[in-house]
């Protein structure tokens, strides 16, 4: 935050990813993390709650990026297809950066601690989202369950993702889910999909 | 489990609960517990790994109770048929408890980490869902998807239940909430619901 610390933010979050690889998330103090960046743990503390938190500190601006998407949809999209433009939005940040999210994600999934951080931040999306959809006059119900419902989707969609390694990109993968999820209500949906 | 200690388990749960309504959970510590219910600490861990986890052992049995009735929809019901039978299934057992469930979701409500362990649950109960209607032959989006939605619907549902007090049993809103699920595809869903 002062000047003299140019970009600490991004250059602790890359020490950070950079050391659980590396070595691990349990075996990395925030002290090494500091190190790595060229920074003091006060400053780590000053920019992060704890060394969880260094990890998510993208999921603030994508909450705003899909936030932003939702308001500005068409007035004429339905709340499913303002949610559909918002996730769009949101792969496009993560396909341009998926070697990093693809590093980060293994670090996640390697650890109980932090598999619960991210479902918190995904229901505070989820709650984000809702509120964006109530902004357009969307009623109640109809806001939570299509916040649900995208939230569900980009789960299914990104877990996809990373398992498919390097193979299809992000957007037609959520595409393919929402196409699913629109077609679950239909009598003969015995799930050929 | 030794048979001097009948339902020590059922009794450490409402020792915990008593407890954590009484002083709230972060000043509740496991000897409290275990003297409640008349039993020692290391009874107590021999049941629960920590003091988190007492409040979640109703999750194995409602877990275990959706993917039963999951696999006993009839053959022609859709993936969609299938989970609300579940969810209706596990409705039940809540309204039954209701004045219990309502305590326990107050302690939850008011912790972070409770709330953590409680997403967990969800994120568990997903799976196990996606994996009953893999059983049935149903494909694997779908089978992700489905299960993804009726997490949803639970938890938008069982939270307007919570917040509406001694007003509508569960179930009703269950199925309000499938039925705009349902809705969400059409074209002209701009948000009455």
């Amino acid at each position: 935050m002062g000047r003299w610390e140019p970009n600490a933010r991004g250059r602790l979050e890359q020490a950070a990813l950079e050391l659980y690889v590396e070595r691990g998330y349990e075996q990395t103090p925030v002290a090494d993390i500091a190190q790595r960046a060229g920074l003091t743990e006060r400053t780590f503390f000053r920019h992060f709650a704890d060394k969880r938190e260094v990890l998510f500190g993208g999921s603030g601006r994508l909450e705003e990026l899909c936030v932003g998407a939702v308001a500005a949809a068409p007035a004429t999209a339905t709340p499913l297809e303002a949610v559909t433009a918002a996730l769009d939005t949101a792969a496009g940040v993560f396909e341009e950066r998926g070697d990093l999210v693809r590093q980060r994600q293994g670090v996640i999934d390697a650890n109980t601690e932090l598999r619960e951080r991210e479902l918190i931040k995904l229901a505070s999306l989820s709650a984000a989202l809702a509120d964006a959809l109530r902004e357009r006059g969307v009623g109640e119900l109809t806001a939570l369950l299509t916040a649900e419902s995208a939230v569900g989707v980009l789960k299914v969609a990104f877990g996809r993702w990373m398992d498919e390694g390097q193979g299809r990109p992000l957007r037609p993968l959520l595409a393919e889910c929402f196409d699913v999820l629109r077609t679950l209500s239909a009598r003969g949906a015995v799930g050929a999909g």
